[in-house]
């Protein structure tokens, strides 16, 4: 019996520890608060990109910056974002026009505001998000896609499209991405065609053993210079072109 | 007896229970390799910005991205990085040079690279990730400003530097931070004067109650199209001075 109270004593013990540690853990996030955040449904991962303060930000900015019929829009995600397009091209009317995290559904809800004055050209890059963090197969992010360029044909008709791949990424980074890419870029190419859009086919570019050059990323999906570089050096005589009408 | 032992089962039983917990946790967070990872000495905040791919990223891009004496540049954190300053201002040779998560310690590490081909303008803000993340008191922060025009006026003495205030945040999502704001703008704008650079004070342009308008922002800190507008537009006779010389 000795036995039995020493047991019931180190166990009882030890709950008070566990539930003194679990109240801690719990009150140092955020108490009553975290829990009612955690218990609460939580919104779809399209809705938390769309409704996230960045997303919201670039899109009002967007709306005070108007573009014209001179202008080349580049029209995307991170990847597009992130480049410094004005620097790349001097002389060319760019806008920087991607969002990062954005997706084929996220351009398709934008495209009315941007196509309210059509640009002359319109450098589209989309779709990675889709295929990685909404899981969506390449062919529902076509459907999105198709949407996309229908608007544009049916509301921007003189608009130039320059339809970009989708650069490979990482496969440490994003397991069983790169055959999805590549599987997209054909679709997309195919359309591109199909409704008499030039189709750029910027994958070769970075693509060491089928997924991204390590010499273009530090992260297994966005650029560095390098892969800037390579993209600009390969977009400059389209650039020219659109510049010399 | 009964009762102890009863009390000794429910016990034991409860320790399964939150032992089993625990493991179950530390499992989905990455087990061992979790573990190690926690128990590593963590680099400081400071590194752990530097050593960002987004950071890198940006870093490589802009020495891809020459400038020359006609340029100007756009230099500090987020706010800086987010606009679309060739936009705001059509017809400047305009560089975003801004990297999210910048910090005046950041801006000085990457100054000798930017002032290679010495611009004809800069345009700084930069401060408010070391009040806020890094925790440095505005004394601290200022003496790493202070390096900063010093290695501008040394190395590009004939660049003109605009020292913009850093804006107000919101102090519900940063408490305490708006008052340090204040300091450190007093303290900048005596340097600034000290250096005979032109000291542009954009803080009232988006304050309410002290502290950073709604109007202008979705997070407390960052900038939507609003903010952006008010800043451009309080800038559009600096920058056409800056033009026509």
């Amino acid at each position: 019996m000795a036995a039995a109270r020493w047991i019931s004593l180190v166990s009882v013990s030890l709950n008070v520890v566990f539930l003194a540690g679990v109240v801690l853990v719990i009150a140092r996030r955020g108490g009553w608060a975290y829990l009612q955040e955690r218990s609460r449904p939580q919104p779809s991962r399209e809705a938390v990109i769309f409704q996230s303060p960045y997303y919201r930000h670039r899109q009002s900015q967007f709306e005070k910056l108007p573009v014209d019929s001179s202008s080349i829009l580049f029209l995307g995600d991170s990847i597009t974002d992130e480049g410094e397009w004005s620097d790349w091209f001097p002389g060319a009317t760019i806008h920087n026009r991607g969002i990062s995290a954005d997706t084929t559904s996220g351009v398709l809800r934008r495209l009315p505001d941007l196509l309210e004055t059509p640009p002359q050209a319109i450098f589209l890059m989309i779709g990675i998000n889709d295929l990685i963090f909404l899981e969506r197969s390449p062919d529902q992010v076509l459907s999105y896609y198709q949407q996309i360029l229908t608007l544009i044909q049916q509301r921007a008709p003189q608009t130039q499209v320059y339809v970009q791949s989708v650069l490979p990424v990482s496969d440490a980074v994003f397991p069983g991405i790169n055959p999805k890419i590549l599987q997209f870029n054909q679709s997309i190419a195919a359309l591109a065609e199909e409704l008499d859009y030039r189709y750029v086919n910027l994958h070769p570019l970075c693509v060491v053993n089928s997924q991204l050059d390590g010499a273009c990323t530090a992260d297994g999906l966005h650029l560095n210079g390098e892969g800037y570089a390579r993209w600009a050096e390969y977009l400059r005589p389209f650039i020219a072109a659109i510049v010399a009408k």
